[in-house]
């Protein structure tokens, strides 16, 4: 389990979503509120694509807990971008703490994350990883039930390096489906928790799955409006200028103003397209009732 | 403010109580349950003497997480000693993590450790420094007001290489009595808590204290037993055995046994010796009222 | 000793002088050329000033071999800049490896470096430090002479947010005048190498020191052109374009275009002026005999 | 390519080998004579078997340079051991430096090291991956070929826990094997170095091995001797007391002592029994010309 946040709009610096809010993605490494466990301490990452005319987006990530890595301050602070990921991990259970395995990850234009955890991975591992092309198995450099998702996501995508946001959600789809197909014809039976988010630049998709029809996905919000700091605290004012107005994505909300967020509903999926507007739909894989 | 203990006892290594028990050290810089914040994830380090002849500990320190270092859990089980100290840190407020700030501090046959914080320490940082002779500045490797006080210390001590069990405790109450004098000169009149370890490899005293009269120092607890594991539970049985029993102070109780746990009194100092006797004094220095 | 380089010009990434010319930065801390030893692998930094309108500098540090650490690769190859620093680190004889202790430093609007050791230095540090202003003292987080260099420099600056170009040369000037007295007056007679780079973002001012008369100061080169890839190749090419060309001020010439570089003469100051317009004057301190 | 060393014999700390000796490991971190690129920066580690009761041996290892690791040298000079690995690690191109790339390799009571590259890895990875058994697959945990040969070498061994000596051999040389094979199926055809190392804790096998007839296998030594520190100098001193004398095979002569130190032969492997006796044998595998 983790906490992520996804951020489209005008072009800023990231330490007003990453630091300074007052649910801040760094503060919900060390006190994230829904969440049993507050610690997310084991990893983090951003990514971002650059202004200038260059459509593969950067990643930095690290080992060490958010809130003591000076460079992360540094750079969430002094890099502009209209589009990027941030992410804190928590990692699971014998998961080991490596950079190989902190989100997002990246391959072409494409950025991923994962928050949950595929439950009982280590039983339909190897099956997983039999299922992919030798390009999608040559991508994966860690341990990660998270980055062989996201391998199993760019053979799903078939690397179309012009993919439609159409396309986008269908290679999403068709993951969770793969996912639980391959879950199911190893027993793995119990409950995992399949909140992805990826980007191709421009349009961002972000699901809010469980696999079992009785349990509760992890938590996932979207906020909207223009970001401000008022006296130092950091605001979504609601706006109708698109030139101004920003989407983010995240599993908790990053401010105070609860009108300014609403939750996803359960096992949707959220296109946020490139003109900023949200769309929100049942995902057609497994069990769908609230 | 951090998390400690000191063992002394039968060669043992270090796991049952930084990893083993249901509070160990380890689980403690996740959830500790005697702070509000739970958290000490700022690094960690343990100190330990060798069982073959060489009186110079060991320190092994790092700046990630304790519950995630590979390393860690590998010399935790593997090696044997008598005595040793452990650490996980919180940092203070706009102190750096980084490897030369991490506890145990080690100078001669000297191990030192710090629960608490010198309060306003930039305001008395400058007049501290230049108090210190020579040889205790250039001890100084990195930011805290822990190490510094460490540096006074063996000032206090004169760098004996012979202190007797006399002579540090002399010099621990020498180190707390200048710092109040120092704090008191610069203004910096708010709270501290002294929670100092040292140990000369024989010999452990551990303070209990904090500068003002009405504040409450941090907690402190003696440990006294045999260590068991009894169904994969650690516990503290009682043991009148002296070659089987060890005696432990740390900032929480680390087994379950509550018998076997005893709170250190308010501004006094615990004195493990040789024979594993624990005498308490009162620290002759402030206020003492509890 | 350590290798760095400087980089005046259009905006650009920094990957073509650190990663991708012939004898590139990153190349230098494995393979350097103009050194004995040919190693500077104990740390490495980046700092740079974002085009958006921030006048303050961000760093990235950390203390791995720049050629294995992967937020270096993605760092350098995906922001643009029209002025940065880059250094990798070869830490003299017991000064730790942390982040601390790499460069560059920052404070305010600029940021210094340095190749080169102030032998001696355990001799007059604490002379050194005692010389500092408060607010020059609180600047030092780390252990190294070149940071408490950077201290004395903000001191003779007056810590000025409006320092012109001519405040900048005169208090380098009196920063290694003062160090040449320090150590004299606490005996440390041999040679000491001085290459300092500083910059307030638009001017950038590098010395070519040694404070033996005898002794030759580190290498350092100017490097003017534009710069190009060639089939893979980097190149610096003549250009009398100014919106085109760049000035780069280096310890080892970074392409194999002999004739874009030049030596800087021993202890010379170099000065790098917002329209990149290059002046070289003598150091009026000490030896300046060729 | 890498350089490490074995160590069979009277209980000692780890420094005079690692540190001390004129050409110790660490030394060759840096300066490494026998190869043509001196650096071996890219990573460290030591695997040792306890003197108290406890057959499963620990590993300690990390990311930076052997050089500047204080925690290496703390572990080095502190811990007796009669049994141990060391590495300095030079990542193979594209192969990333990570804890879990470090050698030595542990499984049960089994070290590994490898010093070599398995040419064109990527071409037959995944063939490799796929001939393992569950058991072996599940041990992979970083991208190193050396870290699948062990996976490979467990499989060959049957994940005996009671292997002999020449269990231990057979399984090595079926290793080498398979490797040679796997190599040829997939059309790897250039040269491939496989000097590996394991240990069971009492006996010690070491490969000189080449897969083409032309080339030239990495270098091997084998050391023998009672270790003294004569003046500071470590030195190997010819011993025929067996309580005194130890046997090292390391990739380098550690110290100048010329005479205690002898080169493997081409495509052999060394054997250092519980009693300290040296074998060499050719592997009967591929073409052994000289």
């Amino acid at each position: 389990m983790c906490r992520f946040l996804t951020y489209s709009g005008p072009a800023t610096v990231m330490s007003p979503l990453v630091f300074e809010a007052s649910n801040s993605l760094v503060s919900q490494s060390k006190y994230a509120q829904k969440r049993t466990v507050p610690t997310n301490a084991d990893g983090f990452g951003l990514g971002w694509y650059p202004l200038h005319d260059d459509p593969i987006p950067a990643t930095f990530v690290n080992v060490d807990p958010a809130w003591s890595n000076r460079n992360l301050a540094m750079i969430a602070s002094k890099l502009h971008t209209k589009q990027y990921f941030a992410h804190v991990r928590d990692a699971s259970r014998g998961m080991p703490v490596s950079q190989a395995n902190c989100h997002p990850f990246q391959h072409m234009q494409y950025l991923w994350m994962h928050n949950g955890c595929l439950e009982q991975f280590d039983c339909f591992r190897r099956t997983l990883l039999n299922s992919l092309s030798d390009r999608a198995f040559s991508l994966i450099k860690g341990n990660t039930d998270s980055e062989y998702a996201f391998a199993l996501f760019m053979d799903k995508l078939e690397f179309n390096p012009a993919a439609t946001v159409s396309d986008l959600e269908a290679a999403m789809v068709a993951t969770i489906d793969k996912i639980m197909q391959i879950r199911t014809s190893c027993g793995a039976n119990n409950n995992a928790l399949l909140n992805f988010a990826v980007t191709d630049g421009v349009n961002t998709l972000v699901t809010r799955f469980a696999t079992s029809a009785s349990a509760r996905p992890a938590s996932l919000f979207i906020g909207q409006g223009q970001l401000v700091s008022d006296q130092g605290q950091i605001q979504l004012r609601p706006s109708t200028d698109t030139s101004e107005a920003c989407v983010i994505v995240s599993s908790e909300p990053l401010t105070q103003d609860s009108e300014q967020w609403h939750k996803v509903m359960r096992n949707h999926i959220v296109i946020v397209s490139e003109d900023l507007r949200i769309s929100q739909r049942p995902i057609p894989v497994g069990h769908q009732s609230l």
